[in-house]
């Protein structure tokens, strides 16, 4: 089979290629392995127990599931009670793009407005003031919990102290702090990055550690530092259709990721192509949508250039601004190739 | 790492291993292709091809999900109206092993008494006349589909005709038929089968073709003869958390397991020594439950022969039988080495 | 209008009549004071206490809701998580008459067999017993909480020490214990009846005291002794769609109900006219399917003669007994006329 | 008991009385009569005929629910299919005041942004234009029914060329159009209404004629001018736990409210009231948030005098304007006092 796709320099998404050769060559060793199902294998173990000392958290459970709408989901079913939603920018993936998953749980996604993908603390502690300063709150969803992502959907990063801001106004009005992480390795080695696993764990009442975005074929851990948070989450999780019966797979891919730091250089190396690339369309006088410290960079493009770039270049169509540009994005991965970054920086 | 079940008989289920060697091949030749995303890959479409091929059904909807509890949520949820629930034997996989899944989609599972792990058609029959007769019917669950498994959780087949008859009282009542084929290499291989994949589009009005059990890492083709009978399959897959970003690990898969009739030999092979294994009990005076033609062996044991063997081989405890017996299961498998069968007889 | 049902004896159900006159008049007296909504009014809240001081309990809390399904609904939901489902005899109006509603808030109607409608300490333990026995028990759902009916839905009644023995398995393995009361007056005015509003208010997680088919118009009165077993319980109420704008209404028939003692004289009577009808059939050699003691009577009827009287009287045909024999129900209430009692008889 | 309430002016809301005196005499009157439950008496059908009637709809579907919110949440989860949500103005009931109940029948409301409570073609219209252009639109809740509210949630109306252009978007991108009416008494006694029943009949897929705001004690009348638009809704009311026993109560009321066009006269009665305050209010210098034609009047009011007001009148504070100001309304109702009205004109 040939494969059009790859005569054109792809930088659409970050999910692209298959998985780091690590992994592949792992599945490839163990394979003849015959290993109990559901995660409770030697390898998931050892994997989990890597992630609990990367985070500094020994008492955490972990569990791996398979991606990221279904994470959000059972994470959220998990912890939320019924009569609860959970609170996202108006640009969180469970608010625009989860095909209602949130709402199929039973749960009210309630949006804030995002800056920069991101929900500033002023915002939060308003609509919460304002929330419980209403009346007729008891005729209304109440806010259970807050969903953030790290980096967001932008690209863009919290630092610790607005982490601690809005883990503040969580602590105020009982409310769980919950994270994202589907691109958490591109966070995590951005030099502008300040929160580490440590502070994730000691911050958040559950958040995940992505692989899928991250190296691995599927995959994606979830930590809840203090377990006494969920009840039978086992269970949750077979009832949500996530638990892998051959539970080996998710073990071994983060058993690799989580070994020698591979986790943070898959992102390192990504976040400097994205740093290329996004000094070279400054350079060249482009209007960047903001800066952008991981692997994702968005740009505001005129139209004509746009569809002249597309003949040699597939990337993202983000939004239409105005009648003659394009908000685009060009991510890199783990996988982008160094020549395919200077082929990209070559035409611009 | 060393691991302990290697160092005895392990027959204790059929996803033990990771995934024929092929499948393994082929992912890591394909590794680096920079592919689009969610099956739209052109790996994902082959293998949809070379399956609605096998079903000689060209029309069909194919679409690929992870895990069997998850598939049987999202194809009962996609089929029914929140009014009607779904039929199956006391014994079915939903009714007991899928921790709720089915009755948080909001859909009661009406249980029959099961034979062997078979619904009846005479069972079946009355339970639907009976309901329809009730006068009070408008304030029950209505059934609106049919669950069967082929083969069955207990490693019994329907025949060709059994599941005709069926049909017709799917027709005659206006239920859908459903069939969970997470074992079906092993239904498809088996001396006594006849049943076709073409019979099962034919019958049908949704199936799925197990990949987990089946040699696969992960992975379940539903296969949907009359893609009119559903309507946004997709987004519901998504909204269920069951849509795979890296399609192309189902695809790729898939691919190879419909590639010069790897499936059925896969289950052939398993089906062989399972009988080896049935055989033997048999001459050795062993009670079967009943007959099983094929990958599951079922046998009464005396407790005190049971917890010999334990020793030696690793085995599914079903339940009691008195207060002197248990009833006990071996599973072959795709992975099932010819040495291990001779070996776990020369034990019995 | 002419109602043709009036011009024969009807018997079929408790709820063919509106209200008991006193509720009509105080609706009459109150229905210009402006009150405020949603039960914060006054004389919901004076019900509130009549019903608190009845079951010896001032802390409870205690909310009015609209019809048995829905208050099943409710209190399941509120009670129970996510992975938990709730134990029911099979005869129990969970398990079968309220179209699914149980399994559309998520969760599974654990069924075991019941005896004349109710469910044995014996069998309840044996079923949790095994249950948590079972290796896979982290695949299913989890027992939650009880479910029983007081009376039963064939009129029979649970005795003190065998709601101890219930109570004394859900302790033992961490069960919420809710009984639904619909025709609790008929229960509480029984003979037979040793079982109080203070022992269900002692015994219970939560229970609900019947309005609908005891003389009110609509209402059930949800009783939670300890309120901290459920969290923003008034809110949920909401969600379901349970909450009356105008909880005046709720609120003065249960405070006419709870005065003078008018709860269980109304009760009284219906029973001491279903014992008359049952002393009769007797005398006359029917076999009854079981003697009950409160308003409901069942009997075995030769269909001839069910035809034959089916002429004169409306009566509920509960299910065929063989082919020649029919279970019927005649039920009382509290609306009864001592002359359609004697007409009755009379025709037996 | 005295109550408090009464001892000053109340215009908070339309619910503050029990029943217009014809329905509780009614009530009376039909007390003994015995009828069948569930809707099937005789005065249920009447009640539904007198409706079919007035909209001109013989062949409609007419149930009766028993309040607003689980009115909303019945017909919207009838009608839309898991992957679909409704598209609904900010303001709209369904988007704030239900404590999430459209959310926990598993459907995302799509909000838009109103103008004084009314969604325009124009967002509409633009709105449904960008998610079908959307290319990831298949990962998206598809919008499946339009919500709207008549009179709003403001006491606006909608004229009929503005739902015409409604309806003709629904056609277009093939959505339903819902009409929640829990004040349509007050639209269509309004002089500036245009929009008859039978326009509402022609127009919408499923709509409701509100009786609790409206002068009954309960009850919401649900018309589906097209009965094949939904499935076995009989056995969904049901499952949602809203179908009353005893049906009577409502078939009563609405059958009183479809009798001498009470139900409009009731309406017109309050809206000129409402018109009487809003003329006041305006000859006094006071601001309106906007003009209302139906029985709501919203002003904007200094707090120093809003404060005074307060001692003398009960009214409903609806958000603060600034920091000095607050928007608040006046309500009047069936049951208002014209001796009230000249009160609080002189209080003004």
């Amino acid at each position: 089979m040939t494969d059009k796709t790859n005569e054109i320099l792809n930088f659409s998404c970050d999910y692209l290629e298959g998985a780091d050769p690590r992994i592949l060559m792992r599945l490839l060793d163990t394979n003849l392995m015959q290993l109990p199902g559901y995660g409770l294998d030697p390898i998931s173990k050892s994997a989990k127990e890597r992630i609990r000392l990367a985070c500094a958290c020994p008492g955490a459970e972990v569990q791996f599931l398979i991606g990221g709408t279904q994470t959000n989901r059972v994470c959220i079913d998990a912890l939320l009670s019924p009569w609860q939603g959970v609170v996202a920018a108006d640009t969180g993936h469970v608010s625009v793009h989860e095909a209602g998953a949130i709402e199929a749980g039973g749960h009210k996604v309630l949006t804030v407005p995002g800056e920069n993908g991101k929900m500033t603390s002023a915002v939060l502690g308003d609509y919460l003031a304002g929330f419980f300063a209403d009346e007729n709150h008891d005729h209304m969803v109440f806010p259970g919990m807050v969903y953030l992502s790290q980096p967001t959907e932008f690209g863009t990063l919290y630092t610790k102290s607005e982490l601690q801001e809005i883990r503040a106004l969580c602590d105020q009005y009982h409310l769980a702090l919950y994270i994202d992480g589907a691109r958490l390795a591109y966070a995590l080695a951005s030099d502008e990055n300040d929160v580490t696993l440590r502070d994730l764990a000691s911050l958040c009442d559950v958040f995940y550690i992505g692989g899928t975005k991250c190296g691995a074929l599927i995959g994606e851990a979830v930590v809840i530092p203090d377990p006494s948070r969920t009840s039978h989450f086992f269970t949750q999780i077979k009832q949500h259709g996530a638990l892998l019966a051959k539970g080996r797979l998710s073990g071994i891919q983060f058993d690799e990721l989580f070994k020698d730091d591979l986790y943070c250089s898959i992102g390192r190396t990504a976040d400097m192509q994205a740093q290329e690339i996004q000094q070279a369309l400054k350079s060249r006088g482009y209007e960047l949508l903001f800066p952008s410290p991981t692997n994702q960079v968005f740009v505001v493009m005129n139209n004509a250039r746009m569809e002249e770039l597309q003949k040699s270049v597939v990337f993202s169509k983000w939004e239409a601004k105005g009648r003659d540009h394009t908000i685009i994005r060009f991510a890199t991965s783990w996988a982008t190739k160094e020549s395919d970054v200077k082929a990209l920086i070559g035409l611009l």
